[in-house]
């Protein structure tokens, strides 16, 4: 492999548990001190006498990588092919209105080419894989993170292999499958998946894409929030709205924040607003009581967010409070309810996980915890195409007639 | 409703059958005098006066909307908010290297906000709909069409009414209800089902989103084909292969070369290919023999061009004949065995009449038909997330193994 090209805009892989510093490389994982996760940090300087905002007004790459300045990516690398990132930023007059907001927006993660926001963790993934000279790449999932490892491991030319546990939905291992991964479904449960994929990751090298041990995921993650900064013409908004489960994704968003923060792109920071299920809260709760996090029963429909030991608690946790930020849970209920009332009023299908932040956010508006006039964006983490189980517990019947239009009459003469 | 504003870069709508004439405007469907098709038809002069590939060029709107010069949409429309259009074009080498064709791309319109290049002519209904002061729109349809008037119509706040026969598939009607659509559920065919929208559109004034009545439908249709061209940099490719059911999709892939071509920004034409199911060909089929399009049973997995009766099939006709083309028809297997090769070499799912146009490319290169350094575009329709059940046919099964270390090592070191 030759000696290791750098990211010359780390400064360093710290700790979020002991603080000790680690240098970024090919195989930093996870603190070789006492197991914590680590968090990418940045050498905002030499960023800022590389990058400005009119450099990037400029810029005609709409996509993720857009921002490489602010990625760990080292010069040179081959970047993934996949269109990832610039999801819409819908201004949601209608929703709006209906929760009391004047300035609410919607970020439609969905429209990712494998339909959730975790290509953006896979696509720093595929990348980093590659200039580490890896020809596979594997992690364990039943979800979003499975089927966008598998999409942009097959567009950059690499082999997948995921484990999923017998449970997982056929409907999702058909698209690993059409992705042409190599699927491994393990008799057992979810941690026999996932003791399995790390001794298999061990033994054969393969590039490690699990969220509990790569600290380069959050950082694809957190282009989401460069991105509506920029919408927003290099603006904060005031609140974001994000479903949690592991952690990763609410952790990525704050990071992006903070970034552009620290380069004086953005003036404000936002409040995160933190929306679990209630049936699977230990973020929450453990925000709420101070509590450490402890293990949760993942009673939720919104299986991407079922996340009974989310491995990157501590880190959203920590982006929360920083934030100074609100946490709240939403039943199943309501996240259904939001399911329609983001596709009636906006014409967003969102999966069951992907629309529980838009159901906290109706929860807190409702309640007047949210000033009327504030810049709110609520994220949309994932396309209800690929639930639509779920989806028809909560649609409703169409009106089954004859082929008659004195039928019809009743109806809309009424 | 007032005078009618009218489009300034329109010249006539034409009878594709008869020639008769007409004025463009709200209540212009089909041709008053034989019933035929109309083909809208445009000032080239009036729009060069307007629009320059440098302007174009330096747009920072990424929709359709970025070409709006050449739109049937008077000044002064309300846009409609979904963010439809401007999807990927994607070098294929890996695919290209396995079809033996070097300069290959896959146009991706999965990625559209309902998953489908339908939201091209749906965001052209629903913004006329407006614009004609309706409040209602309506079609008749199973598939993407009804979902895409649907989530357009809902985004725009406009009301929808989707006819679809009672054997319509549950998942499809579920993302109708979820956008907040009036479903009416028919007792009978297809047939039946369409005669009853259009009686009920005619009763109660909706604006009517029949492919097969409305000429504007494919003017969105032909915005794939502008964004090709730009994206090659103003440039035709010398092949576009395309999946084709009604015709009026390919009829639009056509118009909008033909609209640059007549404008000066691309110096020449490409030749489309028409690809359709041996199961139910009726446009090829005419081709072919150069007898009249003739109805045909639908005996084809690929629903969304299951179209006996191509309702734009004249126009698909014509346009394959003008572009010197090229017409194949595959089966099911094929198509099949495209979807898995789209998926494993580009990490792209497409639904079964997504990549039929694929599945055609990959006959006629390996019989030698189209030559190797071809500029060639595939179009994906939609996206595979639609239909998982196909996908479920051809995919394979995972590997189901114990938790256990030492049976992997039987897989993975052999």
């Amino acid at each position: 492999m030759g000696k290791e090209k750098k990211e010359k805009n780390i400064s360093a892989a710290v700790c979020i548990t002991c603080g000790a510093e680690h240098e970024s490389g090919d195989h930093t994982y996870t603190c070789t001190k006492c197991g914590g996760v680590l968090e990418i940090c940045y050498d905002y300087r030499y960023i800022k006498s590389q990058l400005t905002r009119e450099k990037l007004l400029n810029r005609k790459e709409y996509s993720l990588w857009r921002y490489l300045e602010l990625l760990p990516i080292a010069e040179g690398s081959k970047l993934s092919p996949l269109r990832v990132g610039w999801s819409p930023l819908y201004r949601a007059e209608k929703l709006g209105k209906l929760l009391g907001l004047t300035r609410l927006y919607i970020k439609d993660d969905g429209l990712n080419p494998t339909a959730s926001l975790k290509d953006r963790a896979s696509a720093i993934a595929v990348v980093r894989a590659v200039h580490a000279g890896m020809t596979t790449v594997a992690c364990s999932s039943t979800g979003n993170a499975a089927s966008s490892l598998a999409g942009n491991a097959a567009a950059m030319g690499l082999k997948s292999v995921i484990f999923v546990p017998e449970r997982a939905p056929k409907a999702k291992v058909t698209q690993l499958l059409i992705f042409g991964a190599q699927v491994i479904s393990v008799q057992g449960t979810y941690e026999d998946t996932f003791r399995l994929s790390s001794v298999a990751i061990e033994q054969w090298g393969w590039y490690n894409r699990n969220a509990a041990i790569n600290p380069y995921l959050s950082e694809g993650k957190k282009t989401v929030s460069l991105e509506i900064a920029e919408q927003l013409g290099f603006k904060a908004p005031d609140y974001v709205a994000v479903s949690v489960g592991d952690g990763c994704t609410i952790a990525g968003v704050w990071k992006g924040f903070k970034d552009l923060h620290a380069l004086g792109f953005i003036e404000t920071l936002p409040k995160l607003i933190s929306v679990q299920a209630e049936g699977c809260c230990p973020v929450n709760r453990a925000f709420a009581t101070g509590a450490p996090i402890a293990w949760m029963e993942e009673n939720t429909l919104a299986d991407s967010i079922a996340v009974g030991v989310p491995r990157n608690g501590e880190k959203a946790l920590g982006a929360i409070r920083e934030s100074q930020g609100l946490v709240v849970n939403v039943s199943d209920e309501e996240i259904l309810a939001a399911m329609r009332l983001l596709g009636s009023t906006s014409g967003i299908f969102g999966e069951p996980a992907g629309v529980t932040g838009t159901a906290g956010l109706k929860k807190l508006a409702e309640q007047g915890l949210i000033p009327q006039d504030a810049v709110v964006v609520s994220l949309v983490t994932g396309n209800g195409l690929k639930d639509v189980v779920s989806a028809q517990k909560t649609a409703g019947s169409p009106l089954c007639i004859p082929p008659d239009l004195s039928v019809l009459t009743d109806v809309f003469d009424r």
